[in-house]
């Protein structure tokens, strides 16, 4: 099973320590979360495993990070200040303010019934901050409303510091912002946000191939995350729900408590971007309808080594949401499970690389000073190992340390008990977090077998 | 030798693809900077050690990654809404604004000699965006300046999931912003950058020993990471320097191109933070003088299991820049080396860990299909050793490879040529960045020399 509604799972992040809600001791500020000690290494692996299969798996990618604050311009030539906005009215009777597109009833104020509502106008969605010591409209930057644009006018500084040939690509993962008028389901729709975004240079003419490509690569990769195939519906958008410059989407969505909504959206964006951003973009002979661009000092284009054609790239974008990934491991790996003896357990299933606490290791009984001693020492010797998080136990009660393991979904607890300082050689138990089985391993033989465990 | 000049860094960053002028082709958005494919991985090294270091290592601390819009109350009560500013005059002739405690002739305006200069006013280097829908003074966020506060508030949200007994460590690593008024030297000042703090919880009484612990410990670390202790000053800030709440401070300093200066500091902040965020902060019998705080909802005391003594723990705070980190790392690897034909080489001198590239795989001959496609099945066995970032050069001219390489600091770089063709077993030559030493080897024998190379 799966976790079937959101309060289980947000009740589960609060008092685990995977997620908090933000600035919670005064009031909280909505839209905005804390990872506590487990979810930022859950996050973490989430990044580093798509870092790996993006930039130390593949030859065609280059990584960048670039800076949260923008200059102005990028967003103009963007096209996010113009139409990066969602329609708001407000109520003449109780002042609330409201998304016209998310009214419950048509017409009427969503809090008091009226029908007394303003003209729609439009909000933008990006927040903007003051920059330098003077206070004045010529002064402001933006907080990145997503992490693309930053690879866009990177693309140049890129291809020519590492001579990199069309296709490749350059991934990114960072925060960003939106001002969401409703922030909502947990960490699915917040106000910051992490992202993680590959933008696919390719020579026009390859897109319809690529756009295919780079859809069944992220799939397969969100399957190999954990992700059953049977919680993910590819939804493609239809010719009039794509945006003007948009070839095709491809929303990659998933079956959250909330329903199925979007976890990556795969877009074959044309030449827009990098034709948006070009300086004198009008004689390029850009395909997508851009804006003439008189900021910019820089062309965005590519010349062919051999042939030396030259043209603006498209892009294929896979664009994922990292919150909305930790969202979705969490729903997925979410289990309660009935035991023989009526009790439930609950247990979050996550595959090896992901869960955020690698092994632990339990000493049977805490005043036993030996026991305590031998813990310590299968402890230092596991960390060594670098795999990630191994936690050691206080001891006690084993019973309570494997349910507490089983709820942050620790693959392996690892027993030192009285057997171990009776017999040679010293062996410990092994326990298996989703089947509860034991075996019993020689101490010398454990190295092998956890490193062996987190390679596979 | 390392770094001489600002210059050298700054242009070979660009050129390599370390490092970029942010929002570059709309004329750059001062005190900010983007990481090219290159300095992304020096810096995610340098982060993954740190917190290898702090979480992995250690049993006494947590990771946390907290958000960076935080709500006003945490920068009220926290001091930095009254304190956290500069004193900024204007010019009435010219109109120019200027920090006053910087300026080069005292009275007098650095633009235009005039001495008709306002009151000098405080200006506070918090950033602060507007959040919700409504415009107005009671719905803005700040940015936070610096990730400290969002570990101060999260306490017992960490103590309590975790089971945490004092002392403990909470750690984190993420973006902050301020406002300078006059960003430079390179990534040194800048208006966005990132942080990794730790802020490490005793009990009132353990202080002075543990300020001089951390210092210690924090040292050892940078001297791991590749920093000569020749280049390292510790400077103890007099009493009548230190904050009013602050028993001690102890600034790391580096030798920048620009002289000696701080890279991290290791603060004992008594129970300065704890209090000042604390419900009732009255009556819990705080050392350190704090406002009285009636917006909190929670009382940040802890209870010792054994005896039940209550008390609002004390911290100290190793904290440091990672911008300044990476200009650290690269200053000290930065060589310049003669070689016997008189040519100059450039060499980044990374320790194995740090370095952006650990091995670059060469084929000789870019046009015999066998050595290409020899190079290319080594290049994908080292990958599988996930290690990091191998790169395959399209091959051609070895010895520019091999520049290039001491330039971006690859330790090792692996070429297979005729000979590895002509005899059996078949065997590659390993290059060393710093010796340019060259051995021979049996490929069979390659994967357990360069795991054992980067495990050491």
């Amino acid at each position: 099973m799966t976790a079937k509604n959101m309060e289980d799972l947000v009740s589960l992040c609060k008092r685990r320590g995977f997620i908090f809600p933000a600035s919670d001791i005064y009031g909280g500020l909505k839209g905005t979360y804390d990872y506590g000690p487990l979810g930022v290494e859950l996050k973490n692996n989430l990044k580093a495993a798509w870092w790996s299969a993006m930039i130390y798996d593949r030859d065609d990618i280059e990584g960048l990070d670039s800076s949260i604050l923008g200059n102005r311009l990028i967003y103009k030539h963007s096209g996010h200040e113009d139409t990066f906005s969602d329609p708001l009215v407000d109520c003449r009777a109780c002042k609330q303010r409201m998304r016209l597109d998310k009214l419950v009833k048509a017409g009427r104020c969503d809090f008091c019934d009226s029908v007394d509502l303003t003209e729609p106008r439009p909000f933008n969605l990006m927040m903007r901050v003051n920059i330098g010591p003077v206070l004045d409209e010529s002064s402001y930057a933006y907080l990145r409303p997503e992490t693309a644009q930053g690879i866009f006018i990177n693309f140049k500084n890129v291809q020519d510091s590492l001579s990199r040939k069309v296709p490749f690509g350059i991934a990114q993962i960072g925060k960003a912002f939106r001002n969401e008028i409703t922030p909502k389901n947990f960490v699915f729709r917040v106000r910051e946000f992490e992202q993680m975004e590959l933008e696919y240079f390719y020579k026009p003419g390859d897109g319809a191939r690529l756009h295919e490509y780079w859809l069944n690569e992220r799939l397969k990769w969100w399957y190999e995350q954990g992700l059953s195939p049977d919680n993910i519906e590819v939804q493609h958008q239809k010719k009039e729900e794509l945006s003007h410059y948009s070839d095709a989407t491809a929303d990659i969505c998933y079956r959250f408590p909330h329903g199925f909504d979007e976890l990556e959206g795969v877009a074959n964006r044309t030449d827009y971007d990098l034709g948006s951003h070009s300086k004198d973009n009008d004689a390029l002979g850009v395909r997508a309808h851009v804006q003439p661009n008189r900021d910019s000092t820089v062309k965005m284009t590519y010349t062919e080594p051999n042939t030396k054609e030259t043209f603006v790239p498209c892009v294929i974008e896979p664009s994922c949401g990292v919150d909305r990934g930790v969202a979705a491991l969490l729903t997925e790996a979410y289990d309660e499970e009935t035991l023989e003896n009526g009790e439930t357990r609950v247990v979050l299933r996550f595959r090896p690389h992901i869960a955020p606490i690698k092994v632990a290791v339990i000493p049977l009984a805490k005043n036993n000073e030996v026991i305590v001693e031998k813990s310590r020492e299968v402890y230092s010797m596991l960390k060594r190992l670098r795999i990630g998080k191994i936690e050691l136990e206080p001891g006690g009660n084993v019973g309570k340390c494997y349910r507490r393991h089983d709820e942050v979904g620790t693959p392996l607890c690892v027993t030192v008990d009285f057997e171990t300082l009776e017999k040679e050689p010293a062996t410990v138990t092994i326990r298996d977090r989703d089947t509860m089985n034991q075996i019993r391993l020689p101490i010398s033989e454990l190295e092998d077998y956890i490193s062996s465990y987190y390679r596979r």
